[in-house]
């Protein structure tokens, strides 16, 4: 039994270009805030608006509480001349943050239309103002960067928030007229939606990675979530790991072969799931009469079969692995054949990957002090880890002990399956 | 024992200058179709878009849906070459006509973001075009003639509708800056909730109405919906009704008296509710340290003491007549009354009247064939008739016929109390 | 245009053997209460515990609630030397009288085993008792007679409930073993659902009534519940009334008939329930490849098609009625026909008969002082009244003023179809 | 760092008698089918039959159900002359294997009033009569011996749901009358809530665990349920963890520190049950004006400081460990410690504990075949994994490598905490 401590830095999902100079933090402050807005750009008034399920929030209110984020956590306490633009922003755009005060029912969300939208962008640009004038004076920056990170979190929900909400209207809008669309170039150089690279090989080859204990968890100085650390030892029992991810035609051999029917390839609550709501496929797919199509930015296509399978649940990627032999890994396989595989396909900017592991506090754990303390910590139950990101995450948002974290019955996200065994 | 039968002419709320000549259908199209663009001047395009409960329909859905209405119940039976704007629009705009198609779910109109707002005027504009060159040619008309009055029906719950969105808010947008706005001029002369003559004498004179046998229900010429039809004979023993509504004054006492937390004035399943819900006053009041106020369409202000109480439930209208030591009227003796005693005050134009009639149909009673005849006949169960009219219902839409009709929890309609003895 | 005022006495259902001695109070007392138990000799132990839906009281509870009434509102108020059994039961047993003290929560019913049937039947003895040596000193009566017309509701419902419970028991046990049984000579000459005299004329000879001023409600000085006074005249058009109810034969051809995938038939809240619930028969019909079947207190057995059709909602009436081009009575119309038909069959103990009035209270309407004036007047929304009486009213029950009432929704009574027309 | 492998045989919570000869298979089974039935010496019939939550059962159900466990995994395998009892049964007794058939909704399971006590004692018979005959001729015997643990897990529910059962009740009924009842000696020596040796030591003394490489999980040849299988290494950071359990005394400090009214201290889903449900405290525990009292099988007493603290949830046993500034173990430190520390107290038969290991597979776990491998597999979601055992576990059902497992609010089991810390 080999006792393997990696100690290689946290793998980047990409390679910064070789002597470029670092940008500061007010470029970097000014790029992401403007990342957020340039997402907005082919929206109507009237889709900042709504909400269309409990987990979705209006476009609107992603863009004030970003900017909620930082008056909150850096403009109140570090500049005494601040004044909020309107007292009541703190009380409609905090989340969740019980210890930063009272805030506005979740489930309302979507009822509010006043600030309007161009209330909201004036809100941000008062902040932004704000923001960009204390920067320089600032002696612990922190929390502008974590400020940041969230935004970029919520980067990624503003587009799959966006896409459920098109799904749910008849009219079937496309949030991409088509994907010589500008927003193409989103920053990470495509759409979530536009085409990938397709899946070749089937089923994907399998990785063997030799038993051994490792260190998974954050180490370096660059900046992680505190769910990241501390970086600690896991033992490891020898597995294998899928090269790349399970593809769309795979997925649909499990549909053709009753994979909807069959309680025993399910967990129990999924099968309650599929039976009550009478599933059939992932979300956002449609049998036609012409073959299965899913709906997507750029509005209803044919499925892409050479495509990952996305917006699966947990339920889905356990029982597909289920029916395909397999399991899905835990999030210590995972980390650790990212830090030592060399040929593992997709495991950044595709579809998030759900693990076996369940969201709990790595041994050691301390969240910060004060609201911000909630922002991970208070989480830790009844969800599973997924790791990678996917093509809606932001570009520098991506890291290889990045903790994803959903429910065992969300879709909505662009998830996936990468396949193990022991 | 007197057996009376009156004759006169159903009484309009408000006579018509002498001498004026009747506007034609096209003109009187015109002029509704314009007024329910007009009541949309000071929102703003975020506002047309969210339902805020399920009776709430957004203003956007409103406007379309009047629009469907003479599309679908006009235009395509009697215009061979019309070609719908868009034919998912039908889906989307159907109300409850379940002969005319299918339609979408209500609890989900509020999450429809497009079509746009504009693209709902210019739906607007394209049915308008086609209706104005179809109306010369048509021969009968009575549908045209149901649809303005349909449209008459939505004016009132777009301020009812919005009123309730904003109060959902926790901004506490004003739908009206000031009484002063040109909206105020809302074709009945005043905005619903600007003030109105005070309620002086307390409690009300009682008028004394004979026993007998009186004739209700429509019988002239001019239009009137099939449910007040056919007129018809009722006895009614001698009662006594009120000259005026119930102020705030009176009902406000009826609260200080402990009228919320005494079950024995309460129907049990009013009272089930005031408890779940800790209910203490009408809907849009609230307790502040400096007195009640009430949330208005002009925004919130103190309590006008000596206005007619306003959002009340039949639940709540019920309990202060048992706690005043009347009752309501019923509708037939609302009609009697209304004919026959010279000195009642505000029957129309100030607050819809609760009767303790159930909303059921009058003797020989027979709905329209197709789809048409779902437009009130199917409703008839668990709801009570309001009479009269209000200050949002909008001008030429009351008469002594008119059969409103809500259930016992209707809170956001301009609902107030008349009350009566036997 | 006749003005009729009928001065006929009530008709009771059954005449009394002439020159028969009127019972005593105490005589009647011993009976109503003895009857109350015999309903109960086929029941296991097991059978008098559980709640099947929330309309549905435990036996044990309707045993023991009808006890509590006439220890609360009989030997309370009028014996100084009377101690409760247990102190508990009066929070145990209250129904609904909010005047009467706190109460348990009735969704709750079902999980009380405790007292157990025996003791219950202990309490029984002892109010019993206790009742019987009060009755020969009390001054007041009217307590004593209303708490047995009460005992006699409960057992109506003890066996609606007894058979609902049965009917959610995949084991379809029988109450009764088969008609032979001594329970046939249930105190009305034979068990609800045994054979009853066919229908044979379809469809029913409808009967003329005329026009006219008509007096409606209690009058003579026998006991009737306060709703059903005080009487009253009323207008009623003319109109006609069947002579007999629907038969299950008439039904089943509106059944055969796609009546219930017929939207243009029911009102829009009856369509909605059918739509969710997939309905197609009314409750206790069971289509098997041999043919309907009806659950039955003596189990399940082919469907009777010439008995009256039972068992169906307000909602399944009135559409049976449209399809039939007919209409349901009003309430007034239902008495007045009562009065003055001859040949009206079924009136009595055989199905009770929906009539189109809303229970609301009749002009002068006064309910008792205190906590019996909860008994009616507190339910006056969202019901409908039914006339006549059914096989499972125990003797002595029926009368041509009684206003029997129950929501728009109710099954599991044995509520039937009389038609009318205008 | 040592690399430990632990190879001690799982350690049993009580030495068996030296020398005494083991039972045989069918002492065994009359032993344990025995036991149940000596749980239920204290009921009335009517206490089999309720069932007071969706996680609770009547017991009625669990006799039969164990009994049904047998006659579909043994019986009808292996008995080619077995005939069921009653087809019904199968359908009524089946729990959630849906590869055995159709089953009974369990919402509905406390509906079912027939077959009586009596003859649920009658199937026991009969289903005990076939086994007995069997098991001689028995080839493989495993599913006897998981239908023995089976049925001990029902014993342990029996208790638990009965004393729910009682505690909605409002008479409050005690399962025992008092300690010295026979059935104190229920097994394992007492009553689940007759008095435990005092907690002395506050706050517990914390024994140290080194780090390493640890074997944990079943291997020896007794009996083990799938879950805990197979054996496999883990590697554990240094770590510890509590001699003693945490006792009333600790847990109500917690309480008058305002402990359920501290956001700061919940995970978030937690917090919101607390709030929607105004909890203060463990289920069973009522503050009266005389101090707090805890309901019990023997009925409503005093709380008892020195004892553990019971009936918690994973939320509250989180928050509690929060507040003291400890953690929960995880079931790899719980095992370790059991297996490695010498002076643990009360790891079996008194609390269940606690950990933050979510409950999911082991590597390498394998279901058997059939509908037996739904026993344990397919609840792997949303459940937290609990070891030792419960004053409520019968004899001989406890060891080492035993992981109960139940979501995240559940508190009518008898949970309690041990506290950890890195």
């Amino acid at each position: 039994m080999a006792t393997v401590v990696t100690d290689s830095a946290d793998t980047q999902e990409g390679p910064r270009a070789e002597g470029a100079p670092s940008p500061t933090l007010a470029e970097r402050y000014r790029a992401v805030r403007a990342h957020s807005e340039r997402l907005c750009e082919t929206l109507e008034t009237e889709d900042y608006v709504v909400s269309s399920m409990p987990d979705v929030s209006p476009t609107k209110w992603h863009l004030a509480h970003t900017s909620w984020f930082f008056e909150t956590f850096v403009l109140a306490p570090n500049d005494p001349f601040y004044k909020p633009l309107d007292p009541k922003y703190a009380f409609l755009f905090n989340s969740y943050y019980v210890q930063a005060g009272e805030r506005h029912c979740r489930a309302q969300r979507g009822l509010v239309t006043r600030p309007t939208v161009q209330e909201v962008f004036a809100y941000r640009r008062y902040v932004d103002d704000h923001m960009l004038s204390l920067l320089d004076r600032l002696e612990h920056t922190d929390v502008v960067t974590l400020g940041l990170h969230h935004e970029q979190q919520h980067q990624e929900l503003m587009l799959t928030d966006i896409k459920h909400v098109f799904w749910m209207n008849p009219m079937r809008p496309a949030y991409l007229k088509n994907s010589g669309h500008g927003i193409s170039d989103m920053g990470n150089g495509s759409s979530p939606d536009s085409p990938v690279p397709p899946i070749s090989h089937l089923p994907s080859p399998m990785s063997a990675v030799p038993e051994g204990v490792y260190q998974i968890g954050h180490t370096d100085p660059s900046f992680a979530f505190d769910n990241e650390t501390p970086a600690h030892r896991v033992f490891i029992e020898p597995f294998s790991i899928a090269r790349d991810l399970v593809s769309n035609r795979e997925y649909l051999a499990f549909v053709d072969d009753h994979g909807y029917h069959r309680p025993e390839l399910w967990l129990a609550a999924g099968w309650a799931l599929v039976r009550e709501q009478k599933r059939e496929a992932p979300l956002y797919w449609e049998r036609t009469p012409d073959g299965w199509t899913e709906f997507t930015l750029e509005g209803t296509r044919p499925l892409d079969l050479d495509a990952p399978v996305c917006h699966v649940s947990y339920f889905e990627a356990d029982a597909f692995a289920r029916w395909a032999g397999k399991r899905l890994p835990t999030e210590a396989e995972w980390e650790v054949a990212a830090r030592t595989v060399p040929d593992l396909a997709r495991l950044y900017g595709d579809r998030w990957q759900w693990t076996q592991s369940a969201y709990v506090a790595y041994p050691g754990y301390k969240p910060a002090a004060g609201a911000i303390g909630e922002y991970n910590g208070k989480w830790m139950s009844d969800q599973w880890v997924l790791r990678g990101s996917s093509l809606a995450t932001p570009p520098g948002h991506s890291r290889v002990t990045y903790r994803n974290f959903f429910p065992s019955d969300t879709r909505w996200q662009y998830s996936g399956i990468r396949l193990a065994s022991s």
